[in-house]
């Protein structure tokens, strides 16, 4: 295995309490109460319903930075809750402030000294900058999605990830928390990894709670996996 | 200042030494006589001249990786030199292995903290990750030449790396040893860093031995630049 590429939001980072609490933060200080959660949870769920016009090629390719702020704007009118714009795009920018899952530092580190590491991921490349700074990922190179050009699961945004770094599909795996990210990257024959993050949308999450399929490594967590690839080779 | 992007052939790392010794180690492994160092210069003379067609827009856009191909076999012609098909690639990886100058990697360390680093270079991204993986250059992020679809120095190649971040222009540093480059990236509204390498292009070298212009920093490393650089902030 020469390169490990990371579905980032909800695999490496924790979207649900790091966005919950920028949002808990903003009511704070406005003096507004607002339920922080269910507008995380309803700020993301207009993440894949808004990449579908791109995907389909109805819309040109827009970060998804910008995405996140026209969902944010509707979220915020469904909640009540106004700012300047300012400060929308410092809310915005909570994606860029996600916390790391306790292992995923850990375990990068541990994996990248024997191969490539870094996100393949819907984020661009700003925003993952950002974060891996801010959370101290220990990435070696960022392929965002303004790079690559289509949103996962589009074929061409694993495939021009292996080809930019003049890989061989085969010779890259994706590690990811959900099942259908995995499956879109083996149909396209990348090699795949499954890290359950059960919390990821909460204490009653029923969805990627196990591998659906074989792939070809399960692991517990980043660490487990960075064992797990660090003994084959 | 949010990011300083550098110019990395001779800027970051030592070409000319990198180079020539894997020619010198070929050479001794095939039992040749091949005079290392006006080999090194010889390939590295073919590369400007193999970017003119893609800038000039004769020739669709090829990877770094591909020029220096051609440009070694041309190079081979020359010397005389014959080598298997793998063997000359290996060769031509040699870009990918070398040494970096003895300031690079602490005075990166020490601008990280404060700043985005990355390349700003004309190599593609799959020799700029493996580059840094093997000299222990900690980059932030790397958009190589193969991203912006564009070679120095054009105006896109500056702009669509501040693009990328998201950033101004001006929020952006180049830093560089070759003046030329860094005027064009002021052309673009980057700010500019100065860093002599006297010995990029050997003992003699003529060119790029002072700062040409009054760039917004001359440094004299990169960690010195590095001390300049988070003094002001």
């Amino acid at each position: 295995m020469l390169a490990v590429l990371f579905d980032t939001f909800g695999t490496v980072v924790d979207w649900r309490s790091g966005v919950s609490a920028a949002v808990h933060r903003v009511g704070m200080a406005r003096g507004v109460e607002v339920d922080a959660v269910a507008f995380a949870d309803a700020w993301r769920a207009k993440y894949e319903p808004s990449m579908k016009p791109v995907r389909d090629g109805r819309r040109p390719f827009v970060t998804l930075t910008e995405l996140h702020r026209e969902n944010l704007t509707a979220t915020m009118a469904e909640f009540g809750l106004e700012l300047p714009p300012d400060e929308v795009d410092d809310l915005n920018h909570a994606w860029e402030r996600l916390p790391p899952w306790p292992d995923s530092v850990e375990g990068l580190t541990l994996l990248r000294e024997r191969h490539i590491v870094g996100p393949l991921s819907n984020g661009d490349l700003g925003l993952l900058t950002r974060m891996a700074k801010r959370a101290g990922l220990p990435w070696d190179v960022i392929i965002g999605s303004d790079v690559t050009h289509r949103y996962k699961p589009q074929p061409e945004a694993y495939l021009r990830a292996a080809a930019f770094l003049d890989l061989e599909p085969a010779q890259v795996m994706l590690a990811a928390a959900h099942n259908d990210d995995l499956a879109a990257a083996r149909r396209c024959g990348l090699s795949t990894a499954f890290i359950p993050r059960p919390t990821e949308h909460g204490p009653g999450q029923s969805r990627d709670l196990q591998p659906s399929s074989d792939w070809n490594v399960v692991a517990t967590d980043v660490i487990d996996l960075a064992h797990q690839l660090n003994a084959r080779t």
